[in-house]
């Protein structure tokens, strides 16, 4: 038997694999490659000393539940440690509105099966988070872009689209935003536009699903804490679901992050939950607590910011020096991602083919888009790299960029329509 | 904002707590009780050093990918283990059919979402695993239970039901079966049986998901490995869909598993957990390689087949002696369930605050059951407590089942239709 296609769900039928991880497997290929694709944190910054004494400390008490089975919540002292942090961002939440999951990926994938039934409506920005395009195109959702401004969503362009959907008899279930150095463009929403956009999900009856996985990484010389406030932090009526991570911040292989929501809400989440994985790692749910605890997070901060600023500050540079006649970018405040917009004339997925025979890979704009838009952008993490890579992968990707155009003059682009 | 019905999606409106989980709750209340509930495997029997020095060489390597994101499809040294483990099952398994799952519950998981479409049939024995249940009520599948025998699976009416079935215009996608020490009921699939479903699945073009976590932990006085022979190791036609597991072998608390299954579905299941969860934990996935690499668990396993197998022999004769003349029950020959059939009269729901107050619990046998039958029996797990507290639950359990009895024929049960 070697075909299938009678067994597969509809949702499977329009699975496709994600972009980025797509891009992983050229890495993976053993050449010299500058990789400015996946959103890596630079594991050179990770607690290694510290990661090693607890996970020491933990198996060296055999103590059963360090291994075992537990409650899908998750580890009741993980969950009131993120209570903490919430309350530090500026939230007040009930344990009974935790759930700690598997990867903020999970959490999408839960909002998405909780919420969505195919064809309903998400609203999500222009450009947007490709996993979380994925998560939702799983469940078959409809989504719809909406333009995004210097300082994030363009209000009246979410309103119109609201508004027609509406008039079409569309179900518009929630608005998906990522307020903070937004993956991919590296935006900021601004505050006064944070607190209308609540406004506005109130007065229009829509969740709004806030994915904060950067918040702690603004970069002191252009954001600071007041810049990066949560919009659920003001939220009163129980409007936001909010998820964030510990995988920027300590390290992504424990697959530890959170969703805070509505107790009802978060209830409807643990049960999806433990149908899709009981419950999140024991070990790695104690080692997060236990970095949390001794302070190895709060100690991590102020390092990764200077870290990653200095990364973006050298990749800033090596893009004016090499390439500043042809690209922009709005200048990241923080987290992992500059996000660079080439002549209207190269289509970024045409030209990765040959960015690959030169020794660079990125993610193509495109990818972030869910109305095929972006086809001149792409998105360049500064993250991983170290600043000699970063420099070599700018000027590698000039020489591309240089030569795609001199293709396009003489109408000899490397690639067709038919380009991976 | 207080309801939040209007958003939820017709799966979340049907999702419900797990009968396991909420006993899990029960005994989290730091009363003294013996719990039969949970399958969890004894933490005395982890290899806690083993675990502890090889996380110490993990962590003290500071090699970037034990704690980076990383394949979804797996570790590759993990992929080439499992491969291995195929092989010495009968398996004859290429990397390109395997997954990595973050525990079997997600393996469960995808193989739904990527075959499912709501009110798509799922054959599935009576009784049968509550956490296929609620993974495969998520999708809105319409399961369909199949009486068993001695030896498994009824075949007659496994086939009775196909046709009718198809006689309805229904689409039927898949058998889900436990063959090997079944949870609930311990019950082996003969291995004439197994080669006639195979058969029979191919005859009427159903694929065969086979559900296999206890397969190593026979009892060495009943049964061998000739007798866990999967059915997929003679799966000329690509019919079955593997699963198995390391959590019941290693620990649970690693989350990791593994799916085995023809490549174009494997490559579904590999997209739909992308957008799931990225990855299985990247720490936990080396920890597991290495204590395979090392032999860590080759040589569990005899000690984890003597080690349930007394605990088998604990609850067997302390059932003997103090409920001989009231339960019945098939022998386990491995696993680490027990299947009690008690005197018609009782509901074991009904009884279950009963047991509460005398310090005992268990899973209610209606949890297991998709037609709502089973109401007099339950599931005892005899894997986690020490003998001591077997003999101790069971005594308890006795009281409880003779109250329940007295109580019934006096007309004064405890509990109405409305208890938990």
């Amino acid at each position: 038997m070697s075909n299938y296609d009678r067994f597969l769900s509809r949702a499977a039928e329009r699975m496709q694999q994600s972009a980025i991880r797509k891009m992983g497997a050229v890495i993976a290929s053993g050449r010299d490659i500058v990789s400015f694709a996946p959103g890596y944190p630079a594991p050179d910054t990770f607690p290694w000393q510290a990661f090693a004494e607890i996970a020491a400390e933990l198996l060296g008490s055999r103590d059963g539940p360090v291994l075992q089975y537990g409650p899908t919540r998750g580890y009741r002292p993980l969950l009131d440690v993120i209570t903490s942090i919430q309350h530090t961002r500026g939230m007040s939440t009930a344990i009974e509105e935790l759930l700690v999951t598997t990867g903020s990926q999970q959490g999408l994938d839960l909002v998405a099966r909780v919420l969505i039934d195919p064809g309903d409506v998400i609203l999500v920005e222009l450009p947007t988070y490709v996993g979380a395009i994925s998560a939702f195109r799983n469940v078959q959702a409809s989504m719809v872009g909406v333009p995004q401004e210097a300082d994030g969503i363009d209000l009246a362009a979410l309103d119109a689209s609201w508004q027609r959907l509406r008039a079409e008899g569309r179900r518009i279930k929630f608005l998906y935003v990522v307020p903070n150095f937004q993956n991919p463009t590296g935006l900021l929403i601004g505050l006064g536009k944070r607190e209308r956009l609540l406004e506005w999900a109130g007065r229009r009856d829509v969740l709004i699903v806030e994915d904060d996985p950067y918040r702690d990484l603004y970069f002191e010389d252009s954001a600071g804490e007041a810049d990066v406030r949560p919009i659920k932090a003001d939220d009163r009526s129980g409007r936001v679901v909010y998820l964030s991570s510990f995988s920027k911040t300590l390290a992504p292989g424990y697959r530890v992050a959170w969703i805070a929501a509505p107790a009802p809400l978060a209830a409807k989440f643990e049960m999806a939950k433990q149908a899709e994985d009981l419950l999140t790692g024991s070990l790695d749910q104690r080692i997060i607590y236990e970095a949390c605890r001794r302070g190895v997070l709060e100690r991590q901060l102020p390092i990764l910011r200077q870290h990653y600023a200095r990364k973006r500050d050298v990749m800033e540079q090596a893009l004016k020096r090499d390439l500043g006649d042809l690209v922009r970018w709005p200048k990241p405040k923080g987290g992992f991602f500059l996000w660079l917009t080439l002549p209207g004339s190269i289509d970024a997925d045409d030209m990765s083919m040959r960015a690959i025979e030169e020794g660079v890979v990125y993610v193509v704009g495109e990818a972030f888009y869910v109305n095929g838009e972006g086809k001149n952008t792409m998105r360049l993490s500064f993250s991983a790299p170290s600043h000699e890579r970063i420099e070599a992968g700018v000027s590698r990707l000039a020489r591309v960029v240089r030569a795609e155009l001199a293709a396009l003059a003489t109408g000899a682009s490397t690639a067709g329509p038919g380009a991976p």
